[in-house]
C-alpha cells in the first residue's frame, strides 16, 4: 500500500510501535513509567518488587504484540521479531503451571484470582493476549505465543462453565469473546467457540452474575448493570447502552457467534443494535459515546459537540462491529459507517506525525471553556503524548497495521471490493489467485483504476462499493463504459470473465455535501457539516481567527477546494464565502439586529485538526438561507 | 400593593411564611424534617438529642424571620408576630453568656468555634441572624431580637480583629459584612461598620488566612481561594470568580463600604467588577454562576443554555448589590440588571402557587437529556418541594416580602422611580410627606398612573427610570406632554411644585424584541431571545411539542400578542409565525435539504414555565433571514 493509508501504517511502523516498546519498557523519558513488561518481569521471577500500573496493564503488551504481528505481515522486521520473540519468553516464563497469566493477579493478588472477572479485567487481559497470539503467529507462524494463549484458555475453561463447581459468569469488560472466536478459526478448536458463546448467552441472565460475585466479596456498593451491557439478555438488548468500548466488543462477538451458529436471534439483536447506534446515537464522525461517566452512550439523539465523550477505541470497536456485520451481509451502510468512523473519528485520534492522541474527540472545542469547566475535564485542547490509561494508542496501531483486512472479501460469487486505496493485494477468488492493483488518490479523490493479474481466465463478479455519499458513479472495463451495473444496497456488480491486463476504472465523483443532521439532534439544529468523500471537514481557529460559533455560511455558498503544500502537507482543503457576527457595542444582550462581515471560511478535514497552532474548533457550522 | 407584586407577596405570606414555618418546625409531612428549631431546642436546654441538618440549618430560621419582619410592615399578623416572638424567646435561650449564638457549634462542637470560619459558616449564619432582626426590629420596634445579634456581634468583635490575641480572618461564605452595615445603620454603633470594612479590607490579603486556619487544623487538602473571592485583595479583583451567591454578597458589602466611607478604590473595584460580571458573565434571565461545580463563575462569555447553574440566590444577591449600586449612582444600568433578574431568573424559581422551588434555571431543559446525563445532574426538570440544602425559598420570600424597597428613592433633588407596578407608599421627600399611588399592569402593560398627594405645595424633582428597552417613553403632567424632558442616563427628570391630586402619566409602550446575545456567547449563536417590556419569554413543549430546538422564526416574523384567562391566568403571551424542522428519513444524518413545516409558535414569559405538563422548556430560539 502507498499514499493514505501507507503513511498511516509507516507511522505506525516507524514511530507507534518503537514508542510504545519503550513505554511498555519504561525507557521512554518523556512520560512516566508505565511497568508493563516489569510487571511481567516480577511474575516470572527475573524481577523483584511490587505490581505497578493499571489493573489491565498487561493488555497494553498484547495490543502492541498484535500491532507487531500485522506490520510484520507486509514488513518483515527481522529485529523487531525477536524483540517481540523475547517477550514471549518472558510471558511463557510469567505463565502459571495451570495456564493462568495476569500478571496483576499473579503478582500483587495471588488469592484473589477469578473473584471479581466485573471490575477486574482478567478475561478482558486475557482476551487482548489471544488477539496478540493470533495476529503474531499469523503473520510469522510461531506457535509459542498461540500455545500460551490455548493454556491460559484450558485454564479458563476449567474454572468457568455450566457445570457445577465451575464459574457461571462473564467479564465485565467483554473482549474474550470476539478473542476466542478468532483462536477458534486459528485452531480450529471447537470448544473456543463454545466457550465464547457461554460467555454472551449468559451476560445478563437472571439471577445476574456480578450481584453473586458482589456479595461473595461482600461487596454491597451499588452497580449500574447497564454499565457492562449485564442489565438484559443480550438478544433483549435493543438500545446500546453503557461503555461504548464494551458495548462495539461484546457486538462483535455477538455478531461473530450469530454467523458461525446462524443464531438468527442473535443477527437480529445486532440489526436493533446496529440500528439504535447508528441512527440514533452516534457522531457523524463515527464517534460514540457521548457522555464522559461511565464513558457511555446516553439518550437517543443526545450528541452535545463539546462534550462528545467519543472516545478514539468506541470507534475502533465499531469497525470491528461493522466488519463483522459485513462479512455476514454485504450491504454498504457497513462500509459507509467503517468509513465514517476510520476517516474521522479515529485518525482524530493521532497526530499526523503519529506522537500524540487524543483519548477523547470532541466536535467542538474551545479551549477557555474546556479548561476551565468542571463538566468538560475530559476535554483535552491538545493531544496529549500518552495516557494514564493507554487503551487508544496501541488500539489505533493495531487497527492501523491491519488495514489491509478491510479491503476486500471473497465470496462464491465474486470479490468484493469494500475500501479504496492505493494498493497491491493477493487474494483467491474461487481458486484463482488473483492480483488486485488499486491506483488512486483517494480518499482525496474519486478516482480509482483497477487492474488484475492472474493466471489464465477467470469468471467472476467483481463487486464494488459505492459509498452512501456518491451519487455519479461510473465504471469502464478496459475502457468502456458499463451501463447495465445497478447499485444495489450500496455495491456494484460487474460479471466478466477476467484475464491479466484487465482494467477497471471507477469513478466516484467527489463533491463537497452539506449536511444535515436528524432534526432530534438538538445540538446540530440550524446547522451542517461538510463532508468531501468520506471526510468530515471542520473550522480552525488557526485559519479562521477565534469564536467560530460566530461564522456562518449560506446554504448556497459555493465551496472552493485547494490544496497548498504548506497547509497540512497538501491535503484539500474547502474555502468557502461566509460571514462573521460582528457586535454593535460591548453589550452583552442588544436588540438591534447582528451586524455581520463578510469573511472566507477555511475547513480542514477533522481527523487533521490541531496539528498546527491548537485553538478551536468547530464541526457543525450554522447556515443561512 | 396589588396586582403582579400583591399577588407573589400575598403567596410569601400565606403560602411560603406558613410552610416554612412548619419546614423548620418538622411538621411538614411532605418532606424529611429540617431539625431547624429543634436544634435551637436542643441548645436552650429545652430539649435533647443531637444537632442535624447542614452545618448553617440556622440560617434557615433567620431568613424565615427576615421575611416575617418585612411581612409584618403591611400586613399586620398578631398571631404570626406570637410566634416570630416566641421563637426570639427560643434564640435568646440558646444563647451563650458570651453572646455566642450558632446552634450546631454549641450542640455538636462546642469545642470547635471559631476553627473553622471558611467552610462552616458560623459567620454567615452570624449576618443572616442580623439581617433577620434589623427587618423585624425595623417593622415591630421590638428589641429583643436586635439585641440577641449585638451581643453576637460584641461577642465577634472580641474574636476577630488586627490585634494581637484576636483573630486576623474573614468568612467563608460571606454575609456578615452587609448584615452589619444594616446593623451599623439601625444602632449607628460605628464599631459595626468597623467590623465590616475589617472583614472586607482582610479578604485575599497575604498571606492568607484560609491557609494559616487549614493548617492549625492540620487540614493539608487543597482549597480553591477563588471560591471564596479570597484569591486576591477586594480592591484588586476585577473579574467575578467563585461561587456567585457569595461574590454577590460581598460585592453588596462592598458597594456599602464604598458609599459610607466615600472609598473611591472600593467602588472602582465594584465598578470593574459589575462591568464584568453584566457584560460577560450574566444570562439575559439575570442568572448568574454557569457552573454547578462550586456554584461558580466559569470564564467569558460561557453561558451555556442547557447547563446553566443560575441558582435562585445568585440572581437575588445581584439584585442586592445592584440596588446597593443604584444607591450610590442613580443609572438606569443598575435598575435594568435588577429587572432582568427580578421578572425572569429568580421569579422563575417558585412556582405560580408558591409551593415548589427551582434551585438552578437553566434556559434550556430537554428532561430526557438532563435526567439521563451526569453532567446535567443539578438541571430539575421540574420544581421541587423543598431542598435539603433550603436556601433559594426563603431568599425568594424576604426579597419579595421587601420589594417595595426597590421602587422608591429620595435625595437632595428629588423623588426616584425606580420600578413600576400597582401601588400606594408614602415617602419623606425634602421634609414633605408624600404619599405616592401608582396605577399600572406593569410589567404586562406600559402604561403607568402616578398621583401624589401631600400637604401643601412642594418643589422637586420626580425621576422616573425609562428602562432600556424602552425607546419611546411618553410623559404628560395633568394630562399635558411634557416635551423638554430628556432621558439620561436611563432617567427622565420633570421638575415641578407639586400639588395633592398632581397626576403623571408616563407610557413606556412595549412592543417585543429580539434580542441577540454578544458574538462571543458561543451558545446563543444564530438565536434570538424574545423580550417584552422586562419579560424575557420561553418555548414550552406543553404549547409547542416536543423538541423545540427543531423550531426557528423568521427574523421579520410579526409577533402576535395574546391574553386568555385559560393560559396561566391571563398573562400576555406571544404568538409567532415559525418553521418546524421535518426530517427527510430516519436516517441520522443526509445530505439532503432540510424540510421544514410552518408552525404557530407560542412563547410564554419565562419565569411562568413549568407551572402546567411539564417537558421541554426553550429560550433562545434559532432565526432565519
Amino acid at each position: 500500500m502507498n499514499s493514505f493509508w501507507s503513511e498511516r501504517s509507516r507511522l505506525v511502523r516507524e514511530e507507534v510501535i518503537p514508542y510504545q516498546w519503550r513505554m511498555l519498557n519504561d525507557e521512554e523519558p518523556s512520560t512516566a513509567p508505565s511497568h508493563t513488561i516489569e510487571n511481567f518481569r516480577i511474575a516470572a521471577g527475573e524481577s523483584t518488587g511490587q505490581y505497578q500500573g493499571m489493573v489491565f496493564q498487561d493488555s497494553d503488551l498484547s495490543k502492541w504484540l498484535e500491532a507487531v504481528g500485522f506490520s510484520l505481515r507486509r514488513h518483515p522486521n527481522p529485529e523487531l521479531e525477536t524483540l517481540a520473540d523475547s517477550v514471549i519468553d518472558l510471558m511463557e516464563k510469567a505463565q502459571e503451571p495451570n495456564g493462568y497469566l495476569d500478571t496483576y493477579f499473579i503478582v500483587a493478588k495471588p488469592d484473589e484470582k477469578w473473584t471479581n472477572v466485573r471490575d477486574l479485567h482478567e478475561l478482558y487481559c486475557a482476551g487482548h493476549l489471544i488477539e496478540g497470539a493470533v495476529a503474531y503467529y499469523q503473520s510469522t507462524g510461531k506457535t509459542k505465543i498461540l500455545d500460551i494463549s490455548c493454556r491460559l484458555v484450558d485454564h479458563i475453561m476449567e474454572t468457568f462453565g455450566e457445570e457445577d463447581g465451575k464459574i457461571r459468569g462473564y467479564p465485565g469488560h467483554e473482549e474474550i469473546e470476539l478473542a476466542l472466536v478468532k483462536l477458534y478459526r486459528v485452531t480450529g478448536r471447537k470448544e473456543y467457540l463454545t466457550l465464547s458463546k457461554f460467555f454472551v448467552d449468559e451476560r445478563g441472565a437472571e439471577p445476574r452474575f456480578f450481584a453473586k460475585e458482589a456479595e461473595v466479596r461482600g461487596d454491597h456498593s451499588s452497580y449500574n448493570f447497564a454499565y457492562s451491557q449485564s442489565h438484559a439478555p443480550v438478544r433483549e438488548q435493543n438500545t446500546a447502552e453503557g461503555h461504548a468500548v464494551r458495548a462495539m466488543y461484546l457486538y462483535s462477538a455477538m455478531a461473530d457467534l450469530a454467523a458461525e451458529y446462524q443464531d438468527e436471534s442473535l443477527l437480529s439483536a445486532c440489526r436493533n443494535l446496529w440500528d439504535n447506534v447508528t441512527k440514533k446515537r452516534m457522531y457523524i464522525t463515527g464517534g460514540i459515546g457521548s457522555s464522559q461517566y461511565e464513558e457511555s452512550f446516553t439518550v437517543d439523539f443526545d450528541l452535545p459537540n463539546d462534550r462528545a465523550y467519543t472516545e478514539t477505541c468506541a470507534a475502533i470497536g465499531l469497525v470491528f462491529w461493522a466488519h463483522r456485520m459485513l462479512q455476514i451481509d454485504t450491504d454498504g451502510i457497513y462500509g459507509d459507517v467503517i468509513d465514517r468512523a476510520l476517516y474521522n473519528g479515529i485518525l482524530s485520534g493521532m497526530s499526523l506525525d503519529g506522537k500524540k492522541y487524543f483519548y477523547v474527540n470532541p466536535l467542538e472545542v474551545w479551549p477557555s471553556a474546556a479548561l476551565n469547566r468542571h463538566d468538560m475535564t475530559t476535554v483535552k485542547p491538545e493531544r496529549q503524548k500518552w495516557f494514564g490509561c493507554a487503551c487508544c494508542p496501541p488500539n489505533i496501531a493495531r487497527l492501523v497495521a491491519s488495514i489491509e483486512d478491510y479491503l476486500y472479501s471473497v465470496d462464491a460469487d465474486g470479490l468484493y471490493v469494500h475500501t479504496y486505496t492505493d494498493s497491491e493485494v493477493q487474494v483467491d477468488v474461487g481458486g484463482h489467485e488473483v492480483t488486485i492493483v488499486q491506483r488512486t488518490e483517494y480518499p482525496w479523490d474519486g478516482q480509482v483504476d483497477i487492474e488484475l493479474s492472474l493466471e489464465g481466465r477467470a469468471e467472476f463478479d467483481l463487486v464494488m462499493r459505492i459509498p452512501s455519499w456518491c451519487r455519479d458513479a461510473q465504471v469502464r472495463v478496459n475502457g468502456e463504459p458499463v451501463d447495465s451495473c445497478i447499485v444495489e444496497r450500496g455495491y456494484m456488480r460487474v460479471r466478466s470473465v477476467w484475464s491479466s491486463g484487465d482494467r477497471i476504472s471507477l469513478s466516484l465523483p467527489m463533491v463537497t455535501q452539506r449536511i444535515h443532521a436528524h432534526p432530534q439532534v438538538r445540538a446540530d439544529a440550524g446547522k451542517v457539516a461538510l463532508q468531501r468523500g468520506p471526510m468530515i471537514y471542520c473550522m480552525e481557529e488557526v485559519d479562521n481567527g477565534e469564536n467560530l460559533s460566530a461564522i456562518s455560511i449560506a446554504d448556497d455558498a459555493k465551496v472552493l477546494v485547494e490544496r497548498n503544500d504548506s497547509v497540512l502537507g497538501g491535503i484539500p482543503i474547502l474555502k468557502v464565502p461566509g460571514r462573521r457576527d460582528v457586535p454593535n457595542a460591548e453589550q452583552l444582550y442588544e436588540a438591534t439586529n447582528m451586524s455581520y462581515r463578510s469573511v472566507e471560511v477555511t475547513f480542514v478535514p477533522y481527523f487533521s485538526w490541531c496539528n498546527r497552532t491548537p485553538g478551536e474548533m468547530l464541526v457543525w457550522v450554522r447556515t443561512t438561507s
